[in-house]
């Protein structure tokens, strides 16, 4: 094969040019011959990669200034628990649209601390979490202290088409597979979360973007690493994350940056997608199929099945042969996934393509 | 300058050998063209790392069967509050020795969760945290849950000359700055935690080694991402660290081992700090002092003044200039601190006290 592309949906390769920088910079870094990962907390090196991350993603999210943002050294799950920590009042009543695994996750680890309600779920309308409910203000509760959705499931190839409006009630959403993907409506969003791993592109490293109002009200008997305001004011302390993180992250925001912004990505993603979905729907007879609701199709995870399991496995297996490598579907829903985050270019959509139409001719079975 | 030396004592460097290896491997692991980072958990690649790691350590450390190893992407201090979660039973009490911040801050976060009392405190004896108390099995209370000690304390340090004999109450030990540093008796340890900046070399991947009977404990209500036992089954899961961490981890214990393993490297420590307190020691007048306690000197961190902050400027950054870098003592101590990781060179320290010597010639004050 000529050359790898990587359609995994839980670490997405860097961008070419970043991992370029990166061979350049990780271990002689500033041509000082220390590596980036000796960069230590504290340090004035350390602290002005820090700055540079964040002011990069101020850019190019266009972060309001009443956000806080807060790199943590974790997985993104640890903030199913840090959450309601966080953003519970007394009442301690939260509301969670569930649309896959990972909305389920972290309603679950969420009614360890308070009352959780489900406002709305798409499990058990159709084939499981095939799409997204609509969702109305009326589906929460008045008082609940927030709101919580995943924005796109990775798993189910789901997307919101809309963040939902929640009036006062302040909505954190999960955005860890469509980040970077899409500009952001922070009028919107109290509280917005991602794990490093998709478009971010650093598994370990996780961001939370918090509205200001909303830092001090952790509970006092909550473990010192998942209160807000305490990471807020530490970022040389005990609980700053690595420098090699940040400083991945920080040549990843200035590369999106440089390529046009969250509104040219989002024109790539959804041209990316497209180029699957148009090839999925125009066939004449179905020999693929996607079970997603066409009305909240994901544009970074696109779910498929030739409907037979061993040919799904013959599929993913010559794939792999061919170099398109990860694209077996999540062990919960078996098939084909093709995850498409920044890092991927459009040729290798189209190569993928044209391999699904020559295993479709050399497989007949029609 | 011909070479450079880092005394840094919260991000020590790695060893030249695997440094080597990694500039090989981490763009291009084994010669697959893809990065480790994108090797994610659940996968045949993960897997193997994982369990080459686990396998390099528990030779290297000679680990009891009985012991469970995790490896953690968060940073040390989250365990101050996971020991106490996991550790703690109805009685909810634990007995800690404080010998400086980093015990102090364990034995603050530990409060918020049960009935926690100091069994022994360097402080207020003479200069602060200047010394290791005595420490008796009668100091602990005989129904506390578990005792905690912080073996070395890398800002003033201090090392405990004996983990002590708590008897049937299990003891938990913070050995992130003196880890690999020598052999470990696990007799006397039900919990040992390092974080992997010092001697593992990587900072953000936490290691906790935890006998099997103290796995299932952890309270229902806890944070999932600090349940050991639930950390303990999810090696592909959420909460699975990044396959970068743990290689590179792996690598470092696989070169331990390599080098003699541990008895060769608590022989090589001890020379290192020997060098710098033979020297200290021998002075016929005393130029350069250190306040700690000669019964418990740490070997991975030698703490010394020349008792006057602005010649510790002027030695601190002429030392620099001359390719020794990090020896700013902590900001809570002043003077300097030279830490001698695994990875430092006997050479490095041999030249460490030559400039010494000849600032002390260059800079007269008797």
């Amino acid at each position: 094969m000529d050359k790898i592309y990587n359609f995994s949906a839980n670490a997405a390769p860097l961008p070419e040019a970043v991992t370029a920088k990166l061979r350049e910079q990780v271990f002689n870094y500033k041509g000082t011959g220390t590596s980036i990962m000796e960069v230590f907390p504290g340090t004035k090196e350390y602290t002005k990669i820090l700055k540079d991350t964040e002011l990069a993603l101020r850019k190019v999210m266009d972060i309001p200034t009443g956000y806080t943002v807060l790199f943590l050294e974790s997985p993104a799950a640890a903030q199913y628990s840090a959450i309601p920590l966080n953003l519970m009042s007394d009442r301690r009543s939260a509301d969670y649209v569930v649309t896959g695994h990972a909305s389920k996750a972290a309603q679950s680890e969420a009614k360890k601390f308070g009352d959780i309600a489900i406002a709305a779920t798409s499990a058990g309308a159709g084939p499981i979490f095939s799409t997204v409910p609509r969702v109305e203000r009326s589906d929460f509760r008045p008082d609940a202290d927030y709101a919580y959705i995943c924005h796109n499931d990775s798993i189910y190839g789901t997307k919101f088409a809309n963040i939902p409006d929640t009036g006062s009630i302040p909505l954190a959403v999960d955005m860890t597979s469509s980040v970077l993907s899409e500009p952001v409506d922070f009028s919107k969003i109290a509280l917005l979360l991602a794990g490093g791993e998709c478009n971010i592109g650093v598994p370990g490293l996780t961001m939370v973007i918090i509205r200001g109002d909303l830092l001090g009200g952790c509970r006092a008997d909550a473990p010192a690493m998942l209160n807000y305001k305490r990471l807020a004011d530490s970022h040389s302390s005990e609980f700053a994350p690595s420098a090699l993180g940040i400083y991945i992250a920080g040549q990843v925001f200035a590369w999106v940056d440089s390529m046009g912004g969250l509104e040219e990505m989002k024109r790539k993603s959804e041209k990316r997608a497209s180029l699957i979905y148009d090839f999925l729907d125009g066939q004449s007879q179905e020999y693929y199929t996607s079970f997603t609701d066409k009305n909240c199709r994901s544009v970074t995870n696109v779910v498929f099945t030739t409907g037979d399991a061993e040919l799904d496995r013959k599929f993913i297996a010559e794939a792999a042969e061919a170099g398109f490598i990860n694209l077996a579907g999540h062990s919960s829903v078996g098939g084909m996934r093709a995850s498409l985050y920044n890092s991927m270019p459009q040729e290798g959509v189209a190569a993928l393509v044209d391999f699904m139409k020559q295993f479709k001719k050399n497989n007949p079975r029609f």
